[in-house]
């Protein structure tokens, strides 16, 4: 059984563990994106597998999903599909918090999203006879990462959140995966919020529906891999190669080193804690990811709005 | 007598309308650094200039004062010592905001300031005992504008002030000028907050004492001059030529056209409203003020630190 | 008769100056954009304007054309069938040539149109059996400025230009207009090249067809009005409205002062030679206007492309 | 013996062949700093070593030797050192090249240098009178990538290198690592130019003396390592491992699965060739190290400049 998993994805820590009681998936397939849902249906269950309570969905498109305009316009409409499902029903306001540091490549994905999230609320609050009516007041928050502000992010947001009080809150978050085929190819949407220690800042403390008071949903995509995830499963790759192929002399060779001591040695190679594995082209990726999911949330958060109107807002 | 005078420099303001009960000046040269006081004192002196009452320190120094190192130095030390004056006894922690646009070079000079405060708040709660003693808790904060965010910038503030309860807010921002000289060379420090309609931004709300609940500062460096302005003040100036050296052709003249007319002309000639006069290095300029006012803060929140010491930190 | 407008628009100094022996201009409407054709035919001609012999094609749209989408297609469209007139019959390898500082926003639009242009050369000479065969060979080069690089430009893009031998360079560049009005309105395209002095960023040497040994287009949008030149024309206007309303004073209004003086005073007000006029939205418009420039030019270099096939490339 | 080995750093390289005939190493430490050498003295050795033959100069400080100013000062300051053992005498103009993409961080490296190299070279030709004359003649230049210019760099650089004949020619470029301990921590210096396929953006052809008719420095830091590199050299350690620890079952082991089979394992877990670990941190670390190759720069090419000086240029 393999522990200590470190991805931020339910899909991969559900796969990692097996069937477990608690624990429903779904899938099918949508038009080249796989549809993925993990259902976390108890505590014992979400404590097992780090994840808290809730659904999440992944969209799992082929490889380089987002290099291609028409192709990341399709995961666009799918997200939004899926995002609709988790909407409450007359949110009201639309909250959009984009988490991490905008000058960290790798975790700016949040907010590179907002920039180009549609904005209303002030245009529905100051002129609404001028607003389009399948418009929604929608507004959008970067609240910076602790190391750079000295605040707290949840406290920043529970603080916004209390004053204009939104009907959803939906956090868009830079991932870490397990796999590194999963960069840049997958898209998680969950009705859980962020908990503590999760996506790339590592949050200290929760931003989920009981800390805002409403409903909040969680969307990222994985940028990076832990160098030191990568090494243990290159591990455990082999281990299970050796089995397979290795016969009777496996046992020899377990005897003969002890499994924590490989693993210390794999961790070490891979550099510190802090290292992480990035496509090299993680500036384009960054950017074409968060032109996805500001996409998917333009769609599902008005009203019958195409792609072109989208692209050509304020209009 | 002038009116309309757009600007948010209160030796501007206090300068076009003369003396004025209620309103007191003082001024003193500091190393070729000329240090001047606007005290408002009465409600009706605020009105007449429209400038909250309070203190407004302006440091003037000469020609491109920012563009050479060791002046913006000289600079941040003066402006050190009038923040001081300022600041409350055992302040706790200090909540520093970078009003503006950060994507708007001439608005962006609050976010690039705050790009270059020394944040301590986080490292003093989470690791006090590792932390320099001479270090002060300041958290820094920038809420972004209206037509970015759709949220109201001092309802944000006043969401994170309720949530952390500093015991100072110094909010930095681009202003406007007067005179096309002031841009880049002068600094204005005030204990009066920012009132709704001042800065580039134009704030709708007040972020004062009164909004946010504890002493309140304000900082600025003057990056454009309203087009109009410009084109009124030339109106002026030859109107005060001619009346000197014209003698009495000036009735004619005066006659001839209302003065109304004229300025209409000249308002058409500047463009729009939102045309501004800026140096063609504004990105620099911006740059550069940024760097003198991160400076002066740091040095004067914090205790005995040397230049070196800042620019080393972290330490 | 008006002297020194300091224009980069052949349309303004021609209207300056009225009608003029050796220059030519056309017009017509094309569905909301009007095309203004300057045709300077003699040195004689090209000395008293100040611009070299050749053809200088104006679009001008309605107020704010950028900041609308399907504005924004409508002009770049209308642009490429402007470009193909200019553009010589087979020229083999495009070269378009970004010019000004990617770091001083109003100077930035060169540097950033080419972020926008399809760049294929590469592809078509390494891998060419995979390229769409509507696709040209088109390189993008932004040689930086001088202040930046302590190398002439002009030196630079030469050195360039002998090593690849394209058939046709394009020059992108930030442009001084005369008239606040014409900022974000207004693109010009002409088959002069550059000329020393134009340009923000003040060219010391030509970038034509003499010095380049290829047919030399020039491409641009005024960002700017130069401060002085916007108190010279209100002052313009002031004349000539007395000269209307004031009958008999205006003889003595001018004899009390000197033009000379007076627009000394301008100037003054208006502030140092440096002082720009321009948009508080500068950043926006530079951006826009960019991506008017770059989708012009990939519907004109390549072969019956579609807007949404550029939107998608590479493909 | 280790073959395949990716690395920019000869010091890796030489340590990974052992005692090479024809490859000389010296090692010495400096205040903190140590200094190591190879140097590459034939054509054989060049061949298996997989670099060209010269000097190469690596400087290795501490962990995160960059995150501090101090340490910042004192590397560059020895980097100065060894650049002025490898100028040539009387260089006239040197040339700053900063190869690398820009917009892509791990690769931004040089040209984010380049903003930090004193440039001189026009101050010196057209206000020769005003210069300080510990000043030499700096250019700098940042030819972008074939990718988004469609052009060899090597092309690019060598007609500049033409037009302005410079006496010395610096290229700065990001670089791969094999060990991740060394990201961050290390300097490489080498007096044979930029060769094809090293670098992050893998040069197709040579920058160095023969191909540019000067003499050429080659400048770098490494900013990744490449993900597979990382899972060979995890392999190769744990075979180490077993080797010292495990006796006799080694032989079993090593019979059970071929060395291949598990490479090829261990690099599908490390993900597709493009894959590359870097630290979190990227961002920073690419401008720290930035800053102190600006510094050595500026330090070893003009004469006698102190670090305060160099701050506050221009002056």
């Amino acid at each position: 059984m393999q522990k200590n998993i470190r991805t931020d994805l339910a899909r991969e820590a559900s796969a990692a563990m097996g069937a477990l009681q608690g624990v429903e998936t779904f899938s099918r397939e949508d038009e080249g994106v796989e549809v993925y849902q993990v259902q976390v249906n108890t505590p014992a269950a979400a404590r097992t597998l780090g994840k808290a309570m809730g659904r999440y969905v992944t969209l799992d498109a082929t490889d380089e999903a987002f290099s291609d305009m028409d192709r990341r316009e399709h995961l666009a409409k799918a997200l939004a599909q899926e995002i609709k499902k988790l909407l409450p029903e007359d949110f009201g306001t639309a909250l959009v918090v984009g988490l991490g540091n905008a000058r960290a490549t790798p975790d700016a994905l949040g907010p590179k999203a907002l920039e180009m999230v549609m904005v209303t609320r002030h245009l529905i609050e100051y002129m609404p006879e001028a607003v389009d009516e399948r418009l929604r007041p929608v507004a959008a928050y970067a609240p910076g990462v602790l190391g750079v502000t000295g605040l707290e992010t949840a406290e920043v947001v529970r603080g916004v959140v209390k004053r204009i009080k939104p009907g959803v809150v939906i956090c868009i978050d830079a991932l870490a995966a397990r796999s590194a085929a999963r960069v840049g190819n997958t898209l998680q949407l969950s009705d859980t919020g962020i908990q503590p220690g999760s996506g790339l800042g590592n949050m200290r403390s929760a931003l989920n529906a009981k800390a805002l008071g409403c409903p909040v949903l969680a969307l990222g995509v994985p940028t990076v891999v832990y160098a030191s995830t990568i090494a243990q499963d290159a591990f455990q790759q082999m281990l299970d190669a050796l089995k397979e192929e290795g016969g009777g002399e496996f046992g020899a060779f377990t005897r003969a080193v002890s499994r924590d001591d490989l693993l210390a040695l794999l961790r070490q190679a891979a550099g510190a804690g802090d290292m992480v594995v990035t496509p090299k082209n993680i500036d384009e990726l960054v950017a074409q990811a968060a032109s996805v999911l500001a996409l998917g949330l333009n769609l599902a958060l008005h009203k019958n709005l195409s792609v072109e109107e989208i692209r050509a807002f304020p209009f």
